[in-house]
């Protein structure tokens, strides 16, 4: 059975998440039924690299899956898009470089982008992509200086949600950068690994040095100390999140 | 009555375009609406810098209103855009600069700009702000090269929807730039006045030079000529133009 590797991009609004539930709209969902389709009927698992909550975005999750058939990968991609929703589509899709693998074990590093729009006033066309903040209160330079203390090997389990808490919450974060232009502010992070909620919650941990309620030092604090969920900021929403992009070495594209 | 001039952004796809008309949404009458509520039931009339058509964008349209209370320009955008529907929103709001300012006739010049996403897969996020062409056809170079032959004083009774040529179809485009960018295809002309669906008439005709069908100079005699509109190229979907600024000299923004 040839595997595939398609990278895929999709507005969050529109799905409860990536993962598959039964009864609602998710993006593993749309796509393994389209697949399953291309596949005469026989149903198609589709192995995503990471989980994206419900409401956050995507511009480059990957994926893998094997179908019965020897597809043109050309034919395929377009194929598989007719068949989709318009709130997602794979916009780049290869035959994999080899037969295991995998969209999520052979990713070095995973890296997300953070959006937020900080002015009393808003832009419609980019109101559903950032977290709009509108008070007049935030030192985003203190943020950047705090965001750089996540780089290194941590253990990040203060930064996710209560109760998803995995056996080891140790990940390496290979870059954190916070970036201010205009009204727009950017937390892209590299990480070998993410928990759930983990950059919503270091989000709201950034917030709280921005608007002066703690030193940029305090983030060191939540990753050297037995620091629990409630020590750190709030959850950011979804919708200024985006799962950019997925590292493999080498990357799959060019292979064919 | 005390004038103020406002910058609105709106959501091509929601509205029947800026004018009023009985029975549809019209960004200027929610405007009117809106402003009306706020002047105690008082109708507003509210006059903007130029006509977009259904479906075209705006970052930056400009318009002009009287109140018959004097406001203070920070309060008054907030209640403004607390009465608008999320698809349009004033970004900017001061005072006029005198009392007889009108967006339109002391506007300067008028940019816009054409988005075109020119490859056979697309991000579902930037969907409805492009024009998607999915061939792999075209020499944008080519095009970059024609649009340079809009630049000055002309006739473009040519690029003019037909029967809304107005007496006088004589405009002065001040600049006109093609840039690529990956996918992304950006024109933005920048000029005295813009005829009905010019700048669409104007991407159609720079299309068939990019498709090779015609020779970049064919631009400059479509102005030179007496040409009328079939001679020009198609007019291209109004999901890929944005209004995108109104020059005033000085500008209106900071003189309060």
């Amino acid at each position: 059975m040839p595997r595939y590797v398609a990278e895929v991009s999709y507005e969050g609004a529109y799905f409860s998440g990536w993962q598959l539930q039964r009864g609602l709209v998710t993006v593993q969902g749309v796509f393994e039924d389209a697949l399953t389709l291309l596949n005469g009927g026989e149903h198609v698992s589709v192995a995503g690299a990471g989980r994206t909550d419900a409401g956050v975005h995507a511009r480059g999750q990957v994926c893998t899956f094997d179908l019965k058939k020897d597809w043109n990968p050309r034919r395929l991609i377009l194929a598989l898009n007719a068949n989709l929703p318009a709130e997602t589509n794979a916009v780049r899709l290869v035959k994999a470089p080899c037969e295991d693998f995998h969209a999520r074990f052979d990713a070095i590093s995973r890296e997300y982008i953070y959006f937020i729009w900080n002015a009393s006033t808003i832009y419609p066309a980019i109101r559903s992509k950032v977290c709009w903040l509108r008070a007049n209160a935030y030192d985003w330079e203190r943020a950047r200086r705090a965001c750089l203390f996540l780089e290194g090997e941590h253990d990040f389990g203060a930064f996710c949600r209560s109760g998803n808490e995995p056996e080891d919450s140790v990940r390496t974060i290979y870059r954190s950068c916070l970036r201010k232009k205009g009204s727009l502010i950017m937390l892209r992070v590299t990480g070998s690994g993410f928990l759930t909620n983990m950059m919503r919650i270091i989000m709201g941990s950034l917030e709280c040095v921005a608007r002066g309620k703690k030193e940029p030092e305090w983030i060191k604090s939540l990753l050297e100390k037995k620091s629990k969920r409630p020590d750190c900021g709030r959850t950011f929403p979804p919708e200024g999140l985006f799962l950019w992009k997925i590292n493999y070495s080498p990357p799959p594209w060019n292979s064919h």
